[in-house]
């Protein structure tokens, strides 16, 4: 694996989490990166993320840093804010940066206090710690209930892009997040990142989805040092980072609490990309969709309906659908086929449905989510200890 | 209990279904009722609703009865119209009503082609088993994976109201359906009965979520035919109907799928009604919210995520929440209150969620739902057989 040049990383522990495991992690480009970042669309906004926007606009796009913790989501708390800039602020100044070039981000718990001390305390020992190596350790330091670690990588010509991401779900039982950093030594202009993020975005983390909810800090930030000298086309490297976002996005769904399989959702045939989206969305969050994969139930009259509760007109006297590669539904009715073959072949651990509105429509999209068992129950209904 | 005059009702083993239970209900007025309808907004619509609206609008509102099965939602199959009319038909013309005059209803599996013979065959033992007493019989035939029967009443002076419905869910593992059906001798013009119908199920069964989805079948049907002579005032009447479908929707919710708890969410302070229901459904939708009540887990910052979530926008520094009635949130952040006695007070059967925006907002709604448990899972994850 070949990280893109003049970064560097470290985690530490520094006690927020209760179990002892490094829970602060610090990404560090060697000089002024371009920055680009999206944040979480809820209107209950932790501070972190307030803070990340302010200090992206203050720096005009050209940031140093990323502090993160896992263990406490610094959201709806007195000292949200504060501890956000305080904390950030503390770290720049440890790298030797202007104030507002590190960005804060937080996951954890929603509602508890998050003492800066804590954090300012374990800041000389994560800087001493930073080396170009320790990728991964950050990417471990991100994790909350996550079963697995997740990163990615791609490359362009000779520049680089490495992605770490966290979540098991889009909301997390008491660690409501998701978070993703990408670095990259690529040379990008401010506006061709933001351009290349936000439609890589709108492909992958866009379309996501395990419980269909959005959580308080959600953040997703690139940072593009330019160290490989290499300034590859747009598009060539909107391709790469969508590659990456991708691979990021399937591992937060394939980790999805309590999850079994994979789901892939591929709807054709719609009026406009949005009104696919819409419809594929739809499928991939209805509870009854998601348990019936569980139970590995051909029960395609479910995704019918659910696409019918996506809001977008269509005639379901022209829509097939098929379910693991086999029609079970032409023009609104059922098809001919085998229910136990297709039971067998749903117990696979990654599960197709494909959606399409026969005519003219050129509008298509592909959502992932995954199944829905009774360990996410589990899992969510316990109590916060 | 004292039921409306004029009216007769009827049950029957058809067949339907394979369990030998009553599958097959007939509701009769003596004479032509003034009738008013709500159907399911899902754009899949099953050929009994598609037929129920040609009817009502052919008969101008006036209608003799109505004809519904469970077992088969009689949806997305070939022969879906026809059946429905051809069954509707036949019924009208065995009780000597205009072929139009008899409303068709179904619930059950989709997709699965219903044989009308069944209920031809059945008709005429459906027709001499028609009797003023057999409200119940009817109630109990139109259920499927209902634990209870679901029936309410009320009076207006001396005219009466009675409801019953169906559903443990908005949605059904292969039941996909909620019908209800209300008869009253109340004399009311078509005009009063249809509004006040719109608004009274505007704030109950269009406030009630078990999974936040919407069946292909859904009907909600109200027969008033003036035979207790009795004309009383419209707001009046609406609040008795109110009454009796705010009981209904709440039984729907208390028999949910898997469900132990019947949770009531009111919000208030929002910018108008409509805004407040739309952050009292996303809380209702909530998985994290409905699983950390099945574990009685005090989770506040659910809540405050949920409502963020519903695309309305508000300050979430000003917003109050009380979670069975104990003060867990002031202005945003965490109040000063015992996890342990909450939690205790969480375990009973009835949950209270109460999120109030400060200031001056006067829009306000209240929503029920239910909790999340394992056994939702175990229930939709089987396989059909």
């Amino acid at each position: 694996m070949n990280l893109p040049r003049g970064f560097r990383y470290s985690a530490t522990f520094a006690g927020i989490r209760k179990v002892m495991k490094d829970d602060l992690a610090l990404i560090v480009s060697d000089t002024r990166a371009v920055a680009s970042a999206v944040f979480t669309q809820n209107r209950v906004v932790a501070g972190p993320v307030e803070v990340a926007r302010k200090n992206v606009r203050a720096a005009r796009g050209r940031m140093r840093g990323i502090l993160v913790n896992a263990g406490n989501a610094n959201c709806a708390t007195r000292t949200s804010l504060q501890v956000a800039m305080e904390t950030s602020r503390a770290a720049a100044k440890a790298i030797g940066a202007k104030s507002e070039e590190v960005l804060p981000a937080s996951t954890g718990v929603i509602g508890v206090e998050l003492d800066a001390r804590l954090i300012l305390d374990a800041l000389p020992g994560l800087v001493a710690g930073l080396s170009p190596d320790r990728f991964e350790d950050a990417a471990r330091a991100i994790m909350t209930t996550d079963l697995t670690m997740k990163t990615a990588y791609a490359q362009v010509k000779s520049a680089r892009i490495a992605g770490m991401t966290k979540g098991s779900g889009m909301i997390h039982p008491r660690m409501a997040t998701t978070l993703a950093f990408v670095t990259t030594d690529a040379v990008m202009a401010p506006e061709a990142l933001r351009t290349a993020l936000k439609r890589a975005c709108e492909k992958t983390f866009n379309r996501i989805s395990v419980d269909g909810d959005t959580s308080t800090n959600d953040t997703l930030a690139v940072l593009a040092n330019g160290a490989s000298g290499v300034r590859p086309p747009v598009t060539v490297f909107e391709a790469a980072l969508t590659e990456v976002l991708e691979s990021l996005a399937k591992q937060i769904v394939k980790d999805g609490e309590g999850a079994k399989k994979l789901v892939t959702i591929d709807v054709e045939g719609a009026t406009s990309e949005r009104a696919a989206e819409k419809i594929a969305r739809s499928i991939a969050n209805s509870p009854l969709v998601k348990t019936a994969i569980a139970g590995s139930d051909p029960n395609w009259g479910r995704i019918l309906s659910a696409a019918g509760n996506a809001g977008i007109a269509f005639d379901p006297r022209r829509v097939d659908i098929d379910f693991q590669g086999v029609a079970v539904c032409r023009e609104g009715v059922a098809a001919d086929f085998s229910e136990e073959e297709l039971k067998k072949k749903l117990d696979e651990p990654e599960c197709s449905v494909k959606f399409t509105i026969r005519g003219r429509g050129r509008g298509r999209a592909r959502f992932w989510t995954c199944d829905f068992t009774e360990q996410y129950i589990r899992i969510n209904a316990s109590y916060r200890t």
